[in-house]
């Protein structure tokens, strides 16, 4: 019987493999050597996916677009959720909190470096941040139809907000190790929506609502 | 008379010229070579002050961090302004709505994404970011003392979870053109505190104060 590959699955494999590099050790580790030992495949099967080192780390960029959108569909399919509950675990998917998160963090941010420079880069980042947007908008509505946001202003500036709040929790604690370590011991960062704004709630502490 | 020549001076200028450049065209057109075109010097004065290239952009981010501080720090000293006030212009002074702004926010982006892979670069950046803390620390101290902020959570918490939001804004401001159209448009951010939380207002729209 002739062997069946799913490429697919196969480049989803490589990316994942650049994820955890990137994770690790930054974007700068990545090679296709270096790739190829974490796959356990040879330099020319990962080649044959990807012709190149930047082609390897768009393809990652690609990938934690892919997953992290994965992630905040299935919070909004979710039955068994409440719309603001939903909202705090989409940003908290967001955050550095494990090692998918710092991953996923690493090659944004690594990417946001680079769109300033680059517009075929600049143009995948928009993409990603734009329909990033757009779930964040979803789960605004599913909060302001059950009323646990009540706002005159659209979703779609509060889902712009909320983003680029949660993209900066997420970029400093990156950077710092003690804003870091109080996101996981915190399990993340409660975000609630009182009297017309975002509104980050730290566990116990300072708690207004 | 001997030619008199102030180092610290010229070195600013070096600085500023290459502020200059990375905020139209991004750190990679940053070479000695361009930076002596931009100011006009020879590409052997430029060399006797920052003897690589990498000694180039880290003078830059020192300069950026060294502005900002400056700027902060006026906003402290201002006897002419309510503490809110202060903190309000605060947020606007770090958000990319000028070519400082821009470069600013240009220059701290590629160092962050550096930061991930470099201990020294990371240090600096840490540096950076307490400073600046530290300083909006001592606004919302201001703002605590004239009771224009009410809350049990200390300042120093509240600096980080400012500062954090405010990158983010800077940052998707630089990534995303009308985000950073409504930024300059609104002429920048107003940040207001209720209910033991920042609160970006826009101005006019959703206004809750």
């Amino acid at each position: 019987m002739p062997k069946i590959v799913d490429h697919d699955q196969r480049r989803a494999e490589i990316c994942d493999a650049v994820l955890g590099l990137i994770a690790r050790g930054g974007s700068r580790t990545v090679t296709t050597r270096s790739v190829a030992k974490a796959t356990g495949w040879s330099a020319g099967t990962v080649s044959h996916y990807f012709d190149s080192r930047d082609e390897l780390v768009l393809g990652a960029l690609r990938r934690a677009a892919e997953l992290h959108e994965q992630e905040l569909g299935r919070l909004l399919a979710d039955r068994g959720l409440a719309p603001m509950e939903k909202l705090h675990l989409a940003v908290r998917a967001t955050l550095p909190i494990d090692e998918r998160g710092v991953a996923l963090t690493r090659v944004f941010l690594d990417y946001y470096a680079d769109a300033a420079n680059c517009a075929a880069v600049h143009a995948e980042v928009m993409r990603c941040l734009v329909r990033w947007r757009g779930l964040i908008e979803r789960l605004v509505e599913g909060c302001k139809d059950d009323g646990s946001i009540v706002s005159s202003r659209d979703s779609a500036t509060l889902a712009v907000e909320l983003v680029a709040l949660t993209d900066g929790f997420a970029l400093h604690a990156l950077l710092d190790r003690a804003f870091m370590d109080r996101l996981v011991e915190n399990d993340g960062i409660r975000i609630g929506f009182l009297d017309d704004t975002w509104h980050p709630i730290e566990s116990g502490v300072g708690r207004v609502s």
